[in-house]
């Protein structure tokens, strides 16, 4: 045991009147909402960037916090690990998420950091063996070294490609001997900061190839795992290629890939990208390729993804209910990708900010669950296209737009609209938040 | 002859040290560029809603803009047509686009609606017949009057959905009566105001068949122009499905249409949806669905939709450059989506308008084929990925994911990054502009 | 009794379990919250213009609202004034507030619209001798007619300065004369649409010295009421000059009219400037010119003013505790500047927006009455500052610099940041909403 | 000589035609403009920061730029001097600015750091008087280290106040002793991540009285430069005080000091405040306190600060045409607050993203003083506004609000608005540039 959480206990469900900072007033895992345990709806996972990685940086500023595990090698490596797993105990985390940069030190050569990587992935072994905690997913870090700053899979140079290929391999190598119930793609540098040195053509070929290429691989090794790509519109790129989830099923349709890739779907970055949480879902949804959630909560002022922890139980409300909807995560699962501020130095916010984003998730979910049980929203919605069910109108679908058109002299259709009940449904929503 | 444009002469070509307001200082139609006449590069189209049905509306305040064929029936509508094409006169315009709305007074039914359109048709026929200007695109308002609310082909009442079929059906009819060479589908109601009364999935299936019923029309009568789908991320509906080029590929793709369909690209919805206009334009270009553009500027301190004249020639070279690259407009064009200020009441603003956005983009045309003709900015690009051009790399894109990954530690990469160059080439560009 | 809301009936309080939708489950008027009743505190206003006179437009389409009462001459305006009322009785509505060009048809000279005026506000002066709503602000429209097109005080045109002043005059009176607790001004078109034509020092002197000639003239009169001014940073302008909080102080120290006039904060003017509707509250706290609020929400992914009812409980509830620390509203109110959608066709849909309104704000002010009662944020937020009541760090502030720095080599000065504790307090706020 | 920009000319002016890409096309010092000499008007400086500290970071990205000066001490920050001064003599660049922490190594104390600074202090002051350079100005980094997290004058920690007074007091003595122009105080940290833990009267109140030290210092010691604020509306901090130019004028006049301090308007964080640059150019010029600019622009699609160099002649026009309206810089200049991509790898590319940026500005100037030698604009301007030029307008500002109502029925007023020619306007600009 490190002393890092010293005098912190482990967070326990206490019920919505405790006062207790430490104590959760809605996440209770073994709860049965909509006939499955709490736990195995939410799917929690602590990311591992943000709470054992990150100094405290911004754009203007340099390290805040100081982490004793931070400026070393391996055997700070594995104090972090300690910490880490210390962490998923207090908070009863069922999942952890990371970057082969988040758990071992960069080496000189592929082949060092591909040591450390794989010495670590045994520490984490053993952890994860000894520890309820297990992996939700693994990713390979190729956004922050500089080989990457022109893309990984998408680079100028194919020799970078070839070692995101080694790096996507080591990784899902090790995602795979962990358990990793998903392996994720997030194309921060597959994108451009200027079109006039860019092929965009290319860059495309090379992406979707890649991604068939890591699909392959999966299937070869026999992962179980889902493959999923994180959408975001841009930071650090001007743009990347996967600006939101509409744009990644059209890239999969191309690739052939609709049904071997689905969704990490982040808050912050459906907002960057001019959406809602729920849109991205909701069209995820539809178009069948909802994988998994990034949770967080963006600045609403600003710019960039700020990657706060969510408190805002209505919104989140709205979110788990198109999940809900949906089916479930299934195999995914409700990721903290969510950051104590810079500003808040000590053992406890880390805490905190998981104890407040499990609880506001837990709120949230079970008011999701109510009004979808109750059919009250449901109902409304199939009351509005309740037209569409009769045999003349799915007739119409089938025929010709000369058939539809006739209708309308024919039987001197003059329709007249009728009210959305926005302000109702919202009302509704209310009773339930 | 009116005389609303009385004492303002036709608008010719002076060259750039013309001090006459009303003369191009750089749009000269017959001049060459790259082999071509410009106009046959630019293909200008006047926008009959902003020019001649515009009342200088906003959503704070009323008609500003006083025209003597406003308020009238079908004696008006005529009126208005005498000065469009007296408009394009005096312009040189070698097209023009009109929704239904613009050119015939509503009726109170359908077929009176339609009989309205066949006339004002039959007009504008004639028109065409005895001036140079011809139409571009037409296409059917199905966003204007209440009974489109809550969409046309994406309505929850089916019946809407047939008043859509008659409507574009009447609408492909005129266009390919009056011999238009595209027709464009802008679905401002096809998209939602609230995820909590819509059904998604159902309306994205009804949009898809709707758009392959409009495609087996057309060659069922033999229309030869394009269609087209001009993407816009929200407003007036809070989310639009066209929301962009990406967005519509992946529509396409899923409903086969990728080989019948292309896309209208604007200027300003490109902006509204986070994107650069020559991004858009670069996208359909890489997915080979790059129809035509509605050329604009977007105040770029709004977070809606400003319509105006194009100003800014360096921004609008880029464009240019993007579209001379992928070979031209073909049968599209450069329609102006733009409108005159609410508080510019004179006739000549109206004239003076047009005449800057076109002296804009001829002036930026030239810039582009220049700096095209020069092959600096293509040299530059091929060498940044002339390491794709080795038999290795291609190989490898053939290969495995093992295969790639291998090459790293059997040839000890550690590939090291270049320049991308980019003050470099922002000051090309600036030698053309 | 008109029959435009047959059969709905009065609100009334059932407290939180009510599944009526034509009940308040938080609002109870009589309740007491820190010692005031609900109402008090609330001060609940209906906004005539979005109740009454909103026909649906927006930008792409036209009335979608059939009203019995729209295009009509006075004869309608009372009617209109007949149901309004009857929409405050089913509200409970403590206030009204309303433009003249709400209440009055527009005549065809200055005289005639006066006249009009006069008229109705005696027959609103009548129901409210009747009724229990009362008037909480009046304010002139002048920036719908095409006169107001290029500003009212701020107009190049001195003649339409005169016609502002004999507006604001008329309002003024009129608003006098009703007893309203208030007067508000918003500069919707006091502002530019681009520099090139705009001289903005002359502008900026017009519209100090008008406002000191209202200032004059309420003094004469003996209106006893706040004067406010309504900021917002563009729409319909493309720069408005009040453009939030901050910027209006500027303006009000500058024509010595801090002590005079404050301002009405609204929440989406709030988002369209960059800034939470909080911050705009407590910078009007901080600088004393808090003054009344229009309470409403904006669509977060919109670029422009949505005005929507608010329906999310936490976000209100940080507003109210603003409001509260700072020692309430005052004279001022809750007005809601919300409209229904354009699709919400039906009387309830005016009724059940208003309700879900009044609920959330009833909800979140209890919430932060609670919080605020507790001291527990408030005991945080002076922890933080506590060094600064030392009287060392008071002497430093009336010394100079050089001494300030002097104690930094004396002392040996190297200050340790502490912790922000920012999620421990958002995780409090999340045991009171 | 260090071997940095070996192989790099010095940038001389070959005009317009040069395709050389070490040369300026339109920067000509000597050439007189206005009657005065270019480099007098544009008053170029080159940041230190970026072009000698930047490592090539982004949020998601670590250093890309490996200079042989990053990581060392004292020598490291001679040479490093020593490149700033080869850079500064190829660019023939008449100013440069900085922040202390740019030009000396941080050190362990705040007596350290001081003595490091009074060291390189002499170090530069010997290089300013073998080279033509000055300094345009200097300012305290008050933001990176961690000890300013929480704000520098507005800390809740009173020993931060006084630290930054040393701070300040340090470089305003370095910026005396280096003959500087101005001292800039830019308030990264003034500001607050929540508005939970903040007192934001307290925190104005402290900064106020913070600035009023500065001016005073400034007096004693005979500083003849000017004080400047550096408005930016968030990043890092989630909200500044110093927002914009319209908030920090409201904030000088509280502390009486619009006498005292003025602007340094920054291209991209106007943009950020949702602003035109010109708009903030044009406020502060009409409210007195414009001081000086830091020229870049920011990328149109991104929420946060891109600090690139500008290559948009028109945009520039426009604002220069505001700085020359108003007089000129003074005794400011035009500070490249720019950056190389952290693509940009090699020397040349800083040295062509100056060449490009001073050419952009330059061909600007010219435009810009053209056109207002021209008259034709502010012909327009004035013949829009000469109504107020009668007495009768003048009497009505002088008089009362009922004097000037009076005047509508008098006289029978019904104004009619007249063209605001905003299309002609923008023509008549694209004659100039």
């Amino acid at each position: 045991m490190t002393d890092f959480f010293k005098g912190i206990p482990q967070i326990k469900y206490e019920g919505p009147d405790s006062t207790n900072e430490f104590a959760f007033r809605h996440y209770n895992p073994d709860e049965i909402v909509l006939g499955k345990r709490m736990e195995d709806h939410l799917r929690f996972a602590v990311a591992y960037w943000h709470s054992l990685a990150y100094e405290g940086h911004d754009p203007f500023g340099g390290r805040t916090l100081n982490r004793p595990w931070f400026d070393g090698g391996m055997e700070a490596a594995k104090m972090k690990a300690d910490v880490a797993f210390e962490l998923f105990d207090i908070l009863q985390a069922p999942f952890y998420c990371f970057h082969d940069a988040d758990v071992r030190p960069e080496g000189a050569t592929f082949a060092e950091s591909k040591r450390n990587l794989d010495e670590i992935v045994d520490y984490l072994a053993q952890k994860q063996a000894t520890h309820k905690t297990q992996l939700l997913w693994g990713t390979a870090n190729m956004f922050s070294n500089r080989r990457w700053m022109a893309g990984a899979a998408t680079n100028p140079d194919p020799d970078v490609y070839a070692y995101a290929a080694a790096s996507v391999k080591a990784n899902l190598d090790a995602t795979h001997k962990l358990n990793g119930a998903n392996y994720v793609l997030w194309g921060g540098r597959e994108g451009y900061e200027t079109l006039l040195n860019t092929d965009m053509k290319a860059e495309r070929a090379h992406a979707g190839r890649f991604l068939q290429q890591v699909v392959e691989y999966k299937h070869k090794i026999g992962f179980k795992g889902q493959i999923l790509i994180e959408p975001k519109p841009q930071e650090p790129s001007k743009h990347q290629y996967d600006y939101d989830v509409a744009t990644v099923y059209g890239f999969l349709k191309d690739f052939g890939l609709e049904g071997e890739v689905k969704c990490n779907i982040e808050t912050g970055h459906a907002f960057l990208a001019g959406h809602s949480f729920e849109h991205e879902l909701a069209t995820a949804a539809a178009l069948g390729i909802l994988g998994s959630i990034d949770m967080n909560r963006n600045d609403l002022q600003s710019g960039w993804d700020t990657d706060q922890f969510p408190n805002n139980v209505p919104e989140t409300a709205v979110a788990y209910y198109e999940i809900l909807k949906a089916g479930g995560l299934g195999a995914g699962g409700t990721n903290f990708d969510s950051k104590i501020r810079r500003q808040s130095l000590d053992a406890e916010d880390l805490v905190l900010g998981h104890v407040g984003g499990m609880d506001t998730c837990a709120k949230a979910l079970k008011a999701a669950a109510a009004l979808l049980e109750s059919g009250e929203l449901e109902a409304a919605r199939e009351a509005r296209y309740a037209g569409w069910k009769s045999e003349k109108a799915q007739a119409m679908l089938k025929g010709s737009l000369e058939e539809a058109a006739a209708r309308v002299t024919a039987e001197g259709l003059e329709p007249q609209p009728k009210s959305g009940r926005q302000e109702r449904l919202e009302n509704l929503w209310n009773r339930y938040v």
